[in-house]
């Protein structure tokens, strides 16, 4: 007999995990929405060549392929096989692959439908991706992205327009952050401060382990990557800044003076600063001169967002990017857009226990089933219940007493109805708060005001 | 340059879909909360044991499998590969598939998780699904199903239920249904009466052509199918049965005398009248005595739900199974389910135009962009307009008003709200309503109630 079990890395969602999942989605949707983004989906199955070569090497042979139907075997010669190059046979047998992040899919449809797209192109979109990593601890094989972008506008209000949804969201699931803010360009113009922009994709990585290992980290990191002493002792004025906004701002000026990129990206951040104290965002917002996120990507702003009661790295990250569709022949389209990472949200929830009771409950009352009378009795009853909104359900059996009420206790719904023959003579139920014990004898009519208020 | 395409038989689903498709899952969801049924999900990818074998051998054929990781060719004897059977090379090849249906998942995750779920057990499960059929008009690779069902419960309240959901949700929807119900035991009734019992597959399948082909038909492929004449013609009787509830159970009960499941299937149709008479659903139910509903699955009730103004075959459809998890080492469980048609129910709300204007606006108000100081002066207002609840965004650009407004009407954004210099001095804004082309100047303070009202 066969043993039911699942692909590993991947995980079922019970009802108890859907519930709190689905409060997540909700409400980040439901700010999306308020924002004025709409929602996009693409198919879980893309092109091959739509996903080869986007994520790099090691992004390739993560990707899910799917293998072709029919005689897929027919078209490879016999010398292929023999050689067995697993990743040249893959691409003969496999048109198409699972899609590995949400970016390229929206990418490929931004430029395939770009002549009936409203720019700016404000869109969220919240689906699973597949990846073959390595499953291990909170790293899984299919796991759900939920990014928000706008594109064709190079205004800084959409920077500013997602740091408030980030607050709003993040405020909206009671879990206190911090944002951190930078801009690439300012990276680039500390690069060309010290006069290494050549090896500016090495600075970015070691600055980026300034949170891990220290202003020692970085150096080492630096010198192993062989950027000159000399150079490397230049970055001191800018390890030593510190202060409010205003303060940084001004000692970056003097540092970064002469590096056009530099004095562009600190304009930027000046520009975002002075529009932020006008919509005064509740949550803690930092610039962080060092913050790097990532390679290649972006070009503009950068965002990321931490939680420091339970820090399991960042649950929210993004930034502006200026070559979006380049790579599907549409140059010069610049967006920006922030990620939620709804996985890590989950846990820092779960962990804070953040999920307000009402959210992850199912029914809020159990009406016991005594036999075909009472049946008879509550059926159209708990139909005017559920007219005004309140989730309910009759056990379908007539089972014992006390079996329905362990159903009631498994399921966590608060409420029990019992209707006898006593209360049907009288026109009345048992209401049972499962919670506390306590048992009243209560008018129908009331019943809904009642569970209403609770 | 790669020409940005996506698989045949797949769709990206743009915002104006989106919002349509949220509008149809939404409702539905809903309502299944509202009776108490809760959410589950299942991974995309299963193990291709779990699935091969559950859908015949046409279906073995019609499933997407995932290509292994890594060196998938390692293992295959070149013995095989010579002999290039696609379907035993592709088993070796790939240990996962794409999910076909959402209930072979819901088999395997109850028999995995049969410990620690609380029975009876009501889930809902909105997924897509991939099967790798010809695409062709109305049919996809990849779709969603919307599955609602309670299993581990022999009682007809639940089929009563999952009528009341199909009623409440397609009255939510605006759609007129009709609902046919018969029940297999019935069917198995005929064939016994006709003393054709061994021939019950060949018959239902036959039966089930009545709608087509009507009753000349049916016999043609009773003929076709080898079952003798005289049983044939004793099925006059039931061919001719008539009238209402009540008319249908006197005459059948005469018909089916002697078979054992036949009385006991009229018995089950006689309750489930007897509760629906006391729920009373808004829609057409009617007994269909020779509706049949595929042929291996289901073993009591069935349902069917058809659109009459906007016929495409059936909407929603289900019925009771004795035997769901059998095959994963779990006899004897029962349950009772029906599946949603969402891609049918939004072809019929498309073509009836039933979709309520307000599920499908995305931005209520657009704030027109003049300039620097009129958007600091918006900037802190909209973000008041949207603590309202109202979906309100600006235009990220300084562009000319002719452009935004060409946006908000491309967008179908039916609010337009326009600041200058005059209006900023007198802590207004020039409303515009872009349906009707009316204009008001109004204080902010109205602002948010005259668009909440609207």
């Amino acid at each position: 007999m066969l043993k039911p079990a699942i692909p590993k890395g991947t995980r079922d969602f019970p009802p108890e995990a859907m519930l709190r999942r689905k409060f997540i989605f909700n409400t980040i949707e439901d700010i999306f929405r308020l924002y004025g983004y709409l929602p996009l989906e693409t198919p879980a199955m893309e092109n091959l060549p739509t996903l080869l070569g986007k994520y790099g090497e090691e992004g390739d042979k993560l990707l899910f392929k799917v293998l072709n139907s029919g005689d897929f075997m027919g078209n490879i010669p016999q010398e292929e096989i023999r050689q067995g190059n697993a990743g040249k046979i893959s691409q003969m047998i496999c048109e198409k692959g699972l899609r590995y992040d949400l970016t390229v899919p929206f990418a490929r449809y931004v430029v395939q439908h770009r002549e009936e797209i409203t720019f700016p192109f404000k869109r969220y979109q919240i689906q699973p991706v597949w990846r073959a990593d390595k499953p291990q601890k909170g790293r899984y094989r299919e796991f759900y992205q939920c990014d928000v972008d706008v594109i064709g506008s190079n205004s800084l209000l959409n920077e500013v327009e997602l740091i408030q949804i980030i607050d709003d969201v993040f405020h909206k699931l009671a879990i206190r952050i911090e944002i951190r803010i930078n801009n690439r360009k300012v990276l680039a113009g500390i690069a060309d401060s010290i006069g290494e922009r050549e090896n500016f994709t090495s600075i970015t990585t070691a600055l980026d382990k300034m949170d891990k290992t220290g202003r020692e980290g970085v150096v080492n990191e630096l010198n192993r990557r062989g950027i000159r002493p000399s150079s490397i002792n230049k970055l001191g004025p800018v390890f030593d800044i510190s202060g409010d906004w205003h303060q940084k701002l001004t000692g970056m000026i003097k540092l970064l003076k002469g590096s056009g990129e530099g004095e562009q990206g600190l304009k930027e951040i000046e520009k975002l600063v002075e529009l932020l104290e006008i919509v005064k965002p509740e949550s803690e917002i930092g610039w962080d001169i060092l913050l790097a996120r990532g390679l290649d990507y972006y070009t503009g702003t950068i965002i990321e967002v931490i939680s420091p009661d339970h820090p399991i790295g960042s649950v929210c990250g993004g930034g502006r990017y200026d070559d979006l569709a380049g790579v599907f022949g549409m140059d010069n389209i610049s967006g920006v857009g922030v990620s939620f990472g709804a996985e890590r949200i989950f846990d820092v929830m779960m962990q804070l226990k953040l999920f307000p009771e009402k959210a992850v409950t199912g029914t809020k009352i159990l009406f016991v089933n005594l036999g075909e009378m009472e049946e008879k009795y509550i059926l159209p009853l708990i139909q005017v219940i559920r007219k005004s909104g309140i989730r309910a359900e009759m056990y379908p059996e007539h089972a014992k007493l006390k079996k329905q009420m362990a159903f009631a206790d498994a399921k966590g719904i608060p409420y029990v109805a019992l209707a006898g023959e006593k209360e049907i003579a009288s026109g009345k139920v048992t209401l049972r708060n499962m919670k506390t014990g306590e048992q009243e004898e209560i008018g129908f009519d009331d019943l809904g005001k009642t569970l209403l208020k609770s």
